[in-house]
């Protein structure tokens, strides 16, 4: 479906070359060093193009919520798709600061919501619940991931090469969890967390349930597609294909939360080389987080304790994305400020 | 010399409230909120300023740096100074793109540079090396505490309310470790850092020196003023005069990097209150920050392995402090959003 191709490595000592005439001691700019050679490798290399960052914010509901393993009814996705759209949560007032567009999607929730607004793209009322059959058909899944990089790809024609993902759907951490524990055969409760902030009894009903799902329908790691259509929420598999269409259109791919690094974890075993676009923005309080970055090997920009989601931590995590550009594209060289290289 | 009253906490009760009353769980945007709170405390309490955010860079140069402990020869001090007036440092960079002013304040390097972009309140031509002598009479420290504080002033009564404190200074590093490991009692070992990338052999040299130094000084951790004269660098002092003429007169402090962290130690050991105004904005890779940050019980909001000085971790740092403002000042709260309590 998607062809992605890695980055060109080529360019790699040339771009580590321009960072290293910088006016500061080799090094010195840590992980902001790091992260401008991959922005320069993705967007250049002889100058980063940030351009239009975009938040790609997909809301949608999941059966599963009908457990009472969440904190808040399934009626709060709708209410906070509404408040994203008047612009009053979080992920408004960071993107609105940091300079990044937010299209908010309905990739499935309950009740829709006629708002123009809005960009509807539903693929149901709420996913099945896992925990008696599975979640979506693989046909819905195949859709949702085509649907995800349909709204990439209309960015990217306006201009965007820069994406942050954020989601908004009551259940989603245990259809998250579930996803990571088949995906990467991490024991479910090394992946499961507290989501909002669950008490013990309900965390341990979670996990029993999750438990019983996982083996009642015999997931497998190697077959993807049906993994995500069996345990995936909408707005994940659209987020895969948002994702996996952004990495193929060489753009940026701000990825951050415990949701959309699932989403990250799906799209890399689907085409490895999209990680190679991907920036590890923050990493969450929701237990299960830590231990999947660990898996994907990657080290965030971020470690603010949020455990909110709805892309606020890549919003955050612009700014240092921004800063990297700004020394790579515009600091003094050694030579130009006429400086004793030390 | 200073009188600053510790911050309100008449009205934390009402900011917890107003946080824990926005549109997402209590506690979900984790050091955001305790950032958000102590912000409110200093310039709200009803809504968050932080107006032209300025950074005061400090520069001087060491006698110490003679010995041959750090990375780069003292010239380097006053060529960093012009690229920081012509604009090219990294500092500059960061800086212009999160919009801090920045005022260059010549403290004491080698030789003079004449520019009108420069303020100059120069207290000397490099310090005395304090392996022989004490860096500075206690008078001089004295006059270094009042200049600090003078500049602060000046930006105070033009409407700037947040500083930032850089510093630059070949061999600036020795003077911090002395003055640390003297203050705290932590071993010197302990507060012995690499600078910006010296080897093994000058490492050890450097701790062996240091060590003698305070031998040969009998320095008491008691006795602030003498300490901070026998071991301060120029820069040191201002920034600590600096630090307390912002606390004193109710503004943000973003303190960062292990040469500030130094000064901050030193000004809230004259006046505790003053760590209540500090902000700590970023973790270095120089050895013995980890363990100030430690000592003084503080958390930073970054950890970038930066290891620049100049001030670069606060700059980085203001995009972090404007989202806790903006999410305090407008993001939207439960009722008015019209959603459920979660």
């Amino acid at each position: 479906m998607f062809d992605i191709s890695p980055l060109a490595q080529c360019h790699r000592n040339g771009v580590r070359q321009t960072i290293d005439n910088k006016t500061k001691p080799p090094g010195a700019l840590g992980q902001l060093e790091s992260l401008a050679c991959q922005l320069a490798l993705i967007t250049g290399p002889s100058k980063i193009q940030l351009n239009r960052p975009t938040m790609l914010v997909f809301a949608a509901d999941h059966g599963i919520a009908e457990e009472g393993i969440s904190i808040a009814p399934s009626e709060v996705t709708r209410q906070m798709v509404m408040n994203f759209l008047n612009g009053g949560a979080a992920i408004n007032c960071f993107c609105d600061l940091h300079g990044m567009e937010i299209d908010v999607v309905d990739a499935g929730i309950l009740k829709p919501i006629c708002d123009d607004r809005l960009t509807n793209q539903s693929l149901g009322f709420g996913t099945a619940n896992f925990v008696q059959k599975p979640a979506m058909d693989i046909n819905v899944a195949d859709k949702g991931i085509q649907l995800g990089a349909e709204v990439t790809y209309k960015h990217y024609h306006q201009g965007c090469n820069i994406f942050g993902f954020g989601e908004m759907g009551i259940g989603n951490t245990s259809s998250a969890a579930a996803l990571m524990s088949v995906i990467t055969t991490i024991p479910l409760r090394d992946c499961v967390g507290r989501g909002t902030g669950i008490d013990d009894v309900t965390y341990e009903k979670k996990i029993r349930l999750l438990e019983k799902s996982i083996h009642h329908h015999q997931a497998k790691s190697t077959e993807m597609m049906s993994t995500l259509a069996t345990f995936g929420g909408f707005e994940i598999v659209q987020m895969v294909g948002a994702m996996l269409a952004a990495a193929q259109s060489h753009c940026v791919l701000m990825i951050d939360g415990f949701i959309a690094t699932v989403a990250a974890l799906v799209a890399s075993k689907i085409e490895p080389n999209a990680l190679d676009y991907m920036v590890f923005c923050h990493e969450s309080e929701e237990k299960g987080h830590q231990k999947l970055l660990a898996y994907l090997n990657v080290e965030t920009l971020l470690s603010l304790n949020l455990r909110l989601g709805e892309g606020t931590g890549a919003a955050l995590a612009l700014p240092m994305l921004k800063s990297a550009q700004v020394f790579y594209n515009h600091m003094a060289s050694f030579e130009s400020a006429g400086i004793e290289v030390v």
